[in-house]
């Protein structure tokens, strides 16, 4: 059997201000920075070890695996970070509190926004400053792969790759994975890993640092998966 | 001209106790994180950025590497762990207080521990709780390559194969580096940078969390170094 966890980073500061966040590198409330270490506590109580972990570029999914890591004395295995896990980037809406963005856009289209699968929001100018092509982090990239803006399927489309290079061999090569990353990247896995439909994805909400444990078989078909809750 | 910036870890609670910590993996004293995020403070404000970090596999290095990383928002580049950049190991003095080794051995024989480059400690015995080769992270090291006590001279034998093959090639491809270990393991990349005699190399000491700089040249020869304090 090959073990894969997913979790979701901890509540961030615009989690709290009901904020579009996407790429935007918001940081962990302490509640948030609290429930990374109480998910790992509950993990390594559990028996659960890890051969390597992955996580995005965004420092909230980073220190909830820091938080994991050292609530389970794990700092010291492998970490891949990779920008294919980052959150879903919501465009020229990022920064924008949610109530503020229904009054300028109305509530239906920014429920269309959320709730679509293949609708992309209103995309960043180029010389827009949240653009990722000013972000060092992000300069080695292609700039056919830089978003401006992501519906869920773009997502789904760049996480992939990392899923088929680089997470799948390692599970095949029995390595116990730990996945920190977000709402959205996570629903791409899920999405993939449980061959859900473009509607039924949409209904799936992952919970802020609770461990989502996948049992997967050789082939890597989920067997089961559960909420270490 | 490149860049690599040591830093010897913060300090650690045995450092407070005196005692021989070598592979022990124990963690920082809070002001230990402190001065790792100091010492991240001041090369963000010195206008200092890396590409890439080096750290040890255990933790106080690599809480270290977090506070810095943390200080300068640079939690997003990657990290090579490796066992090479370990602490001396301190055999059979593992743990030991070092009044109670002078006591138990005399002072000159810890002195010559101490301060020889290739006398090496009295060995662990293959059944002591402390070999390393009862601990998961170096399960995959040939059983030639895991060490029951070291000398100074066995530390650069080991931490050279990861200078040549990883770090060298890096720092030619203009990566800019942060390597955050143990005092000697930076005592042996010193000894090899500047090309210091055993006996000079032993009268060199590192102060915890002080980034030491060294400018290379393109061949990497060192053309300065110097702490940024």
């Amino acid at each position: 059997m090959k073990q894969l966890v997913l979790i979701r980073h901890g509540e961030s500061a615009w989690n709290l201000e009901n904020r579009f966040t996407g790429w935007a590198d918001v940081d962990l409330t302490p509640n948030g920075a609290k429930q990374a270490h109480t998910a790992g506590e509950k993990l390594l109580k559990a028996g659960y070890v890890f051969d390597i972990a992955y996580t995005s570029v965004l420092k909230r999914a980073i220190r909830t695996l820091w938080g994991v890591q050292d609530a389970m004395d794990l700092m010291w295995i492998p970490v891949v970070h990779s920008w294919r896990l980052n959150e879903r980037h919501y465009g020229a809406l990022t920064g924008l509190n949610k109530a503020e963005t229904a009054s300028k856009y109305g509530d239906e289209q920014v429920h269309i926004w959320r709730r679509s699968y293949n609708v992309r929001p209103p995309l960043l100018e180029a010389h827009d400053e949240r653009n990722p092509q000013k972000d060092r982090r992000y300069e080695k990239l292609q700039s056919s792969e830089v978003p401006l803006g992501e519906c869920l399927e773009d997502n789904v489309e760049r996480v992939l790759p990392l899923w088929n290079e680089s997470i799948a061999p390692a599970l095949k090569a029995g390595k116990r994975i730990v996945l920190v990353a977000h709402g959205n990247s996570i629903r791409a896995l899920i999405k993939y890993l449980d061959q859900l439909s473009d509607e039924a994805i949409m209904e799936v909400n992952v919970p802020n640092g609770i461990p989502l444990i996948y049992e997967l078989d050789d082939n890597l078909k989920p067997i089961r998966h559960y909420y270490l809750d």
